[in-house]
C-alpha cells in the first residue's frame, strides 16, 4: 500500500464519523459589520459538525476589493490567526465549512468554497450547501460551450451559468442559474454591496436569518446565530431568495412552488442539538424520538446508555418513558479529535478503542440498552457490541434512533453505496443476528414523524419531509446517478 | 503586551480548563512487549485528561540503546507519525504527559520527561506525577555540591540525588534518592531490563499495575490500561515500589509505614469517569456525590443540567435522587479543542461562548439547576450564569459536586494562589451574591466522604483522604511554599 | 505598517535582487519518459533562477488522469519531497517557476502555473513565459462572453481562448488563441499525449528543444537540459510551434513571418551563464561585453572587483583586457538564500551587508574597478559604493555591462515603473554623481551588441534584438500599458 | 532501508559539501549593547559556513534573568522571526553555530550550544569551537562521581567540571575547569555580568576581539565583526582568557606558555575569504597558495577553472602567475541550499550534477586546468573529472591548493576515518590514476607555508602551524582516539 496522502482522510473518515452518515456542508454569511470575516470564523466554528475537511472565507472591502482565504482543517486551527484575518477586511463576508466527496483523490484547495467569479458587473463569491443532481449534464454542457472549470465540484455549476446569463444583475444572473439546476441547495452567496440566501424550491437544506445590530446574518443553522450573539430572525422559505444591503431584507421568489420537503434526517444527527429547526428544538426533538423508541420497542433492563455523544438525547428521552436508569456506561476520549494524520499500523488497529472506553465497573453483568441514533454500515456497532460484551454485560439491547438506512442520500450527504448500507441488504432480524445482539429495534417511520410533531405520522401520499435515504422515494430524480446505472426502487 | 508567545498557553487555560483545578502529570510504562512506544503512546493518549503541554516517551533497545522523543502538544498529533515511532524500538519504554507549571516563562522542551540520567551502572529514565514539596531546598543542595539543572521541574531532583547515591543498583539508588524527597510522588521508571512504580508513603497520587500477555504494565489510571487491553492486577500500594523484570514482579518498601491519604480530588474531577480507584467506579461515585447533593440541598426546580462535561455524572444523580428532569441545557462544541493559539481580540472576546451555548428553546421560562464539579475562581461560573439568565432562564440554582475549594495544592496539581480563589475569601452567601445565582451550594466535606464510601463521613481526628484544598490540612509540610511566605492554617 | 504578509516578498526582492531587473518565468516539459515529473522537477531547479517565488507540475498518466502540485518556495524545498512526487506519475509533464507580478497583494496559489483546462476533447495545461500585452483587454471580452477568471495572471487568457475555440484538437485551439494573444511567450503546453511548445513570432524568450533517450524535452535554456542529461537539439524557432508525441516532432507555423527580436537582456543577464543562446555561449558573451568595456571606458586603477555574482564574466573580460589584476573584492555570503521571512527591524535595516562584505585587507588604499551588470534603482550601487569607501578605497570606477535602463519592460520581465528608473530621470553625469563614485561608465548600445555578435553594431533601422528597455523602442506596442497611461517614447 | 529521518544530514553531507573537511563550529558573544541577541544572530550569520546544522543563543537581562532558543536549521530561518527574538532580551549574549558530529544518531536539540548551567553563585553558558581530546575519560570520571550528562557533547565536559570547583567565581571556576581539558577549544563563555574568551594554550581555533559602541565582541572570525559594524581589535591570544564587563577586557594566561600552533586549514579553507587572520587577508593567502602552485606544478592549458566556490582565490593565483587565462568553466546552481530533506531516489542520484554544471561551449575541446582547495575521499573530484570530460575537454589537470589530507583531525574538525581519506592509502600517483585525470598535483607543505606567510617555509623541528591533517604530527595527543585504537604515525 501506498504510503498515506497527507490529506488522505479516508482511515479517519471510518474512525471519527464512527460510521455515520455526514452532513457535507455549513454556509455562513453576513453584511453591515465590522470585520465581517472574524463573524464569519465564528459562525463557521458554530457549524464545524457540517465539515470539517476544510472551510474558506470571501469579503469584501471598499478599498482593497475582494479577498479571500481557503484552508484544510478545522476553523479555529486557520481563521483564528491574526496573519490569515487581517488580509479579510471589509463589512460584508460569506463562509462555508465542507466535508470532502472527492472519493479517491486527494482533495484539493480549488475544491473548497466559497466559489469566486469575476463577472462584467463585478465580482461574487458564492457558498453552496446541498448537492446538484443534474451537475454532470450541465458541466459537459458548459464545458462544450467554453467554461472552464477548476473544481471536481458540483457547485461551480452554478458560477458558470451566472457568467453565461444575459441578465444584467448578480441576483437576476443567479436566479438565472438556479433555475437551469436541480437538487438540494442552500447557498449564501455575496456582491460587493449585497448578501444573498437562496433556498432550493423543496428546502431539503436548512438556512435562517438573523440580525446583529445593524448587520444582517445568513447562517445553515442557529447555533452560528446565538455564538455571535445575533437575533434569530425566521428561516428563509423554500423556494425564497433573500437580497440583503445595507438597506434591508428584499424577498425574491424565482421558482414554481412546490411543498416543501425539509430533509428529516437534520433532526436526527445532522444538526446541533442547540439549534432550532421549524420553530422546534432540535434536542427535544431527539429526545421525543427517545420517548417513542421506548414506547415502541420496550425492553427489561438495568441501565440505557446512550452511544456517545449522538445517541445522549433520545436515551434520555428513553430512560425517561421507560423508568430505566439513564448512565454512562461508554465514555468518549475528549482528546482524540480527527488529527491522528500518519497513524502507525498498530494504531490504525486499534479502531474505535482509541476514541470510546467502556465504563466496566457499570457494565458488567448488567442488562444493557444502547441507544445510538443510526445503523449505516454497522462497522462500529459490531465493534461497540463487542466492548460491552468483553466488560461483562449480561445482555445488549440495540435501539436505534431512525428507520433502517436502506438508501443513499444524494442531497448534499455522504453516504455509501447502497449496496454498504447494512438495511439494504438485510432484515432487521438479520441486521440483529450480524451485530449478535440480544435485541435490535428502530423506531418506525411514523413513530419518526410523531417525534417531528407530525401527530397523525407520516402522510404517505405526500410526506411531510424528504426520507429519501429510509424510504427510498427520491422528490427530485437523481439523474446524474440514474446515469451512472443507480436504481430506483422499484414501484410496488 | 508583547504578542503571545507560540507556547504561551495562559489564555488557552482560562478558556479551556473553564477555571478548573488541573491535574499536572499522567505516568505509563510497560515492560517485555514488542514495540513498547507504542504502548506507551495508546496510554498516554488515554491519560491526555492529566496534561495536555507536552508529552514524551523513553525507551531501550538491546541494539540502539536508549532512545527518546519529547514534543509539546497531544499524544495524537506527535506520537502516532511513523517518523517518530520507528527512532523508539524495543520492548521496555515510559512516557509522561504534562500540564504546565512554569508560569511566566516559555516553556521549554528541556522540561518535558521523562528525564534521563547516564549512572556508572547504565542509563535510567524517570517520570514523575506529583510534586516534591521541599525540591528548592534540594535544588540548592545539590547544585551547591555541583550538579547542573536542565530543567525548571521538581522532578530533575531525583535523577541527581540517584547519581550522587553509593549504591550498587539502580532500584537501590532510587530509593536512597526517594527517601530525601518529601511531597506527593507516582513514579514510573526505568532501566536498561527493569520497569519500576513507586508511590509515595501517603500514596497522594494514583498508581496501577497491569499484565498484557508476558507484559507487565504501570499507569497513572485503569483508563489506560483498557486502551491497550491489558488487564488490571493491582494498585502500587502507597510506599511502595515495585521492580519488575522480564521474570516477574519484585515489591520493596523503602519508607517508614504510614496510614493513606489519598486525592479525593481524583474521585471528585482529576480521572476519568471511566477508570476504576480503589475498586471503585469513578463514575459510580460522581453520580452519588449527585445524590448526596440532592439530598442535602433540595430545590423546586424544573430542569437539572450538568456543566459539560465534568459536571454530568454527578448530575445524572441529582437528578435521579430529586426526581428532576435530567437534560442537556447547555451544549459543548465538540471542536473547541485547545489550539486557538493565535487567536484575535474578538475571539479572546468570545470567552466560553466558543466552548459552550445554552440550549435557548429548553431553558426559557424555566427554573434550572446546574450542577458543576466545582467552583475554583468563579470566573466560568459567572459567565454560564449570564448565558443561562439571556436564554430566558427563570431561576438559576448552581449545585457543587465538592465543598468549597478555599486552599491550594502543592501535591501536583495547578491551582491559582490562595487569594484567588473564591472560597478563600467568601463565605457561601458571599459567593452566592458574587455569582449571582437563586441559590448556590456545595457538597459538605462529609457528604462527599460518604459519596466516597465512608458510610461514617470524615475521620476529623485522622481523615482517610488528603482534602487539603477543601480543609487547609496539609499531611505533608509543603516547605518550600513555607519558606516563600506560604500561612499554614491557624490551629483552632 | 502591518505585520508582514506570509508571502509578502516585497522587502526580500529588494535585498536577494539587489536592484536587478528579474526574468518572470521558466518553463519545462518532458515526454516519453518514466517518472517525468521527477524530471521536470530537475529542469526546474536548474531554471530557478528565472523565478524563486512558485512552482508547478502538471502531468498525465494513463490510469489516474491528469494530476497537479502547485507550490510557494523553492522547488528543491516541495518537489524533492515522496509525498508530493509520487502523486505526480506518468510518462508527460510540464512545468513552470515564476516569480511574482501580483505587485501589492499577497500571491495566491491559484495564480501558480501551469494553468489546466478541461475542454469537450480532453484536459491541457500550460505553462508560459512572457507577458501578453493585450491581456486587459481580453480579459475584458471573455468575462463580457462568460467566462470566469481564477487567476489574476495574464496568461489564464491563453487557457479561455483555447475553451471558445471551434477547432476540434487541441493544437488547433491553442493556434487559434495565440493568434489572438499579443506580446511576448514561449508556451510549454501538454495535452493527454502531446507535448507542444510555442514561441511568439518575435521570439522574444527563449525555447529549446533536447532529447533524453526516447523522450523529448522543451525548456526555457539549455543549462536544464544539461540537469537531467539530456542532448541539446536545436532552439524552438521564432513563431514556431512543435507538437511532440511518443512518434516525433511536428512543426507548424501558425504566424505571419516576422523578423526575430530576441530579448538582449537574456544575455547581459537573465540567462545562466553556463547556458547557450543562439549557438553563443552566455558567459562568453559576458565575458566579451567586459572586454569591450574595457575598451569603451579604460580607466587607470589597482584592481577589477566584480559585484557578485552577476558581475563577475565582464569583471573578468574587463580585467583580462585591461591587463589591470581581477579580485574577489567583495564576498557574498553563501547562506544568504530568500528566507528571512519576518526580519526583524533590525535586520531589515541591514540590507546589503546581510549578503555582502567587502574584502578589508584588499581594498584598503585602492582604486577599485566595480563591475556590475546593470544599474536599475541605484539602491544597492549606492550602498555597495558605500562600503567600499568604509573599507578605505582610495578610488571607485563603476563599469557597468549594459547601456543605462531607461524603459520598463512590458514582455515578463519584473521591472519598477519608468520614474523609479535612476536611468530614466538622470544623465550618466548625473547618475555618477548620484552614486557619488569617481567615475562611471556604462557599455554602449553597439558596444553591447559588437559583444553578442555583431561585428557592426546595432542595426537602427531594424535592430536584431529587442532591446526596448535601454532604446525605449518596444516591438510590439504594449496596448494595456498605453490605455493606462504609458507615453511610448516621442518620435526623434 | 528505513525512511530518512527528519534530521538525517549524512547524505546531505555528501552532497553539499562536496566532499569536504568540514568545521564544526563557530562562537560569537557580545556585551553592552541594546537587544545583543540580534547582534548575535548577525554574527552566527556571517559565521554560518562554519557550522550550518543547528544554531543557539543564550543571553541574560537584569529583568528576565537568562534566556535560550536552539534551533535546527539556518540562523535566517530561525533566529530573525521576532516571535523567537523577542524572546531573548538583554545586554549580553553568547551564540553558537554547529556541524553534527554525532555520527548516526538522529540530532538532539540538547546537544544544540550553548550550554548553560546553573552554578551556586549564578548561571553561565559556553559556546565551544575546537574539540576535547580526553573528553572520554573525563565524563567517565563525572559521571562516577555523580554528574548527569544531558547532551552527547564533548564541550559539556566543561561546565561539569565547572559544577564541581570549588573556586568562588565563574571565571576562576573555568580556569580551573580548562587546566583539566586537553585538545583545541575556543570558548566564548556569558554570566549576568561578563563575557569571557578562551583560546587554548596552542591557539588551534581563532577567536578574535572587536568593539562596537561602548560593547565588546568576541568572534570566531573577523567577518562577524563587518556585518555589524563592529571594529576589529585583536585576536585573543594563544592561551589567554579575556574577561569582559561593562568596564573593560581583563586579560588572565590560566595556562603554561607554549609555542603556538594555529591551524593551517583555517587559511586553506575553513575561514571565509574575506575574515582577517595573523593580520592577513584570508582571500590574499588562497590567491598565494595558487601562485605557489603555479610555480610548483606548472602546465600547459588553455583555461584555469576553479571548482566553486572554495576554489576560486588560488585559481585566480594560479591564473595570474601562469599567464593562461581564469575562467568559469564550472557553474554553481545559486538555488542548491541544503534542504533536500527528503529527496527522491532518483534526485539521491544525481549527486553533484544538481549543484554543478559545466560550461559545455567553453570546455569543448580545451586543455583545462582544475583548481581546487583539497581532496578528502576524491568522489566529487571524480564526479567533475567525469562532467568536464562529457563536455568535451581535451586535456584535464587538478591543481590541489593543499598537501595531500592523510590523517584526520580530532581538533574540531569533522573528518572521515583515515582510511576513507584517499591521500592515506594511495601515492600522487596512484591518485591520479584513481580520479583518471592527466595530471594532478598538491601544492607542497613547505609551498603551504611560504603561501601563509614564512618565507623559510616549515620548521620542521618545531612547526609553525597544526598540520596534522597533512604531517600526521598531533600537536596534542588524542588520548580518547588512542584509546579507541588509532594508530599515531610511527615515529621516522
Amino acid at each position: 500500500m501506498p504510503p498515506a496522502h497527507p490529506f488522505d482522510t479516508s482511515w479517519l473518515r471510518d474512525c471519527d464519523s464512527e460510521d455515520k452518515l455526514r452532513e457535507e456542508c455549513g454556509v455562513f454569511g453576513v453584511i453591515n459589520v465590522a470585520e465581517a470575516a472574524s463573524f464569519v470564523a465564528l459562525g463557521l466554528h458554530a457549524l464545524q459538525h457540517r465539515g470539517q475537511e476544510a472551510g474558506g472565507i470571501v469579503c469584501h472591502d471598499a478599498e482593497q476589493g475582494f479577498n479571500s482565504a481557503r484552508r484544510f482543517g478545522y476553523v479555529r486551527d486557520n481563521f483564528t490567526k491574526q496573519s490569515v484575518m487581517e488580509t479579510l477586511p471589509g463589512p460584508i463576508a460569506v463562509g462555508h465549512v465542507r466535508y470532502s466527496t472527492t472519493g479517491g483523490k486527494a482533495p484539493q484547495i480549488r475544491d473548497v468554497q466559497p466559489f469566486f467569479g469575476e463577472f462584467a458587473m463585478g465580482g461574487a463569491a458564492i457558498a453552496h450547501n446541498g448537492n446538484i443532481t443534474n451537475a454532470d449534464a450541465l458541466r459537459r454542457e458548459l464545458i462544450e460551450r467554453g467554461s472552464i472549470f477548476q473544481s471536481s465540484s458540483d457547485s461551480e455549476c452554478i458560477i458558470h451559468l451566472m457568467a453565461r446569463s444575459l441578465q444584467r444583475t448578480i441576483p437576476d444572473r443567479m436566479e438565472d442559474a438556479l433555475r437551469r439546476v436541480e437538487g438540494a441547495f442552500s447557498v449564501v452567496a455575496m456582491t460587493r454591496t449585497k448578501l444573498i440566501g437562496v433556498r432550493d424550491p423543496l428546502g431539503v437544506r436548512p438556512l435562517v436569518l438573523g440580525q446583529i445590530g445593524e448587520g444582517w446574518v445568513l447562517s445553515s443553522e442557529t447555533c452560528a446565530l446565538d455564538i455571535i450573539g445575533a437575533k434569530y430572525v425566521r428561516e428563509v422559505s423554500p423556494g425564497e431568495m433573500v437580497v440583503i444591503t445595507a438597506d434591508g431584507v428584499e424577498s425574491r421568489y424565482p421558482f414554481r412552488p412546490q411543498k416543501s420537503r425539509f430533509c428529516i434526517f437534520e433532526h436526527v444527527y445532522f444538526s446541533r442539538p442547540d439549534s432550532i429547526i421549524g420553530g422546534r428544538s432540535v434536542y427535544e426533538t431527539r429526545r421525543q424520538i427517545g420517548v417513542e423508541l421506548a414506547r415502541e420497542a420496550p425492553v427489561e433492563a438495568d441501565l440505557v446508555c446512550p452511544v456517545p455523544d449522538s445517541g445522549t438525547p433520545a436515551a434520555i428521552g428513553f430512560a425517561h418513558e421507560s423508568g430505566i436508569p439513564y448512565s454512562m456506561g461508554i465514555v468518549r476520549n475528549q482528546y482524540m479529535g480527527r488529527t491522528f494524520i500518519e497513524p502507525t499500523e498498530q494504531i490504525r488497529n486499534m479502531g474505535v478503542r482509541l476514541k470510546l472506553n467502556v465504563n466496566r465497573a457499570l457494565i458488567e453483568g448488567k442488562r444493557v440498552i444502547l441507544v445510538d441514533d443510526s445503523v449505516v454500515r454497522g462497522t462500529t456497532s459490531r465493534k461497540i457490541r463487542e466492548m460491552i460484551l468483553e466488560a461483562g454485560a449480561a445482555e445488549v439491547h440495540f435501539r436505534i434512533a431512525s428507520p433502517p438506512t436502506a438508501w443513499p442520500c444524494f442531497y448534499g450527504v455522504d453516504t455509501p453505496q447502497r449496496e454498504k448500507l447494512l438495511a439494504a441488504t438485510m432484515s432487521e432480524e438479520e441486521m440483529r443476528e450480524h451485530l449478535n445482539v440480544d435485541s435490535l429495534k428502530f423506531i418506525s417511520l411514523d413513530g419518526l414523524y410523531r417525534a417531528v410533531g407530525e401527530a397523525e405520522g407520516r402522510n404517505v401520499a405526500c410526506p411531510q419531509y424528504c426520507d429519501a435515504c429510509f424510504s427510498g422515494e427520491y422528490p427530485v430524480e437523481p439523474s446524474d446517478q440514474i446515469e451512472k446505472g443507480f436504481e430506483l426502487k422499484a414501484a410496488e
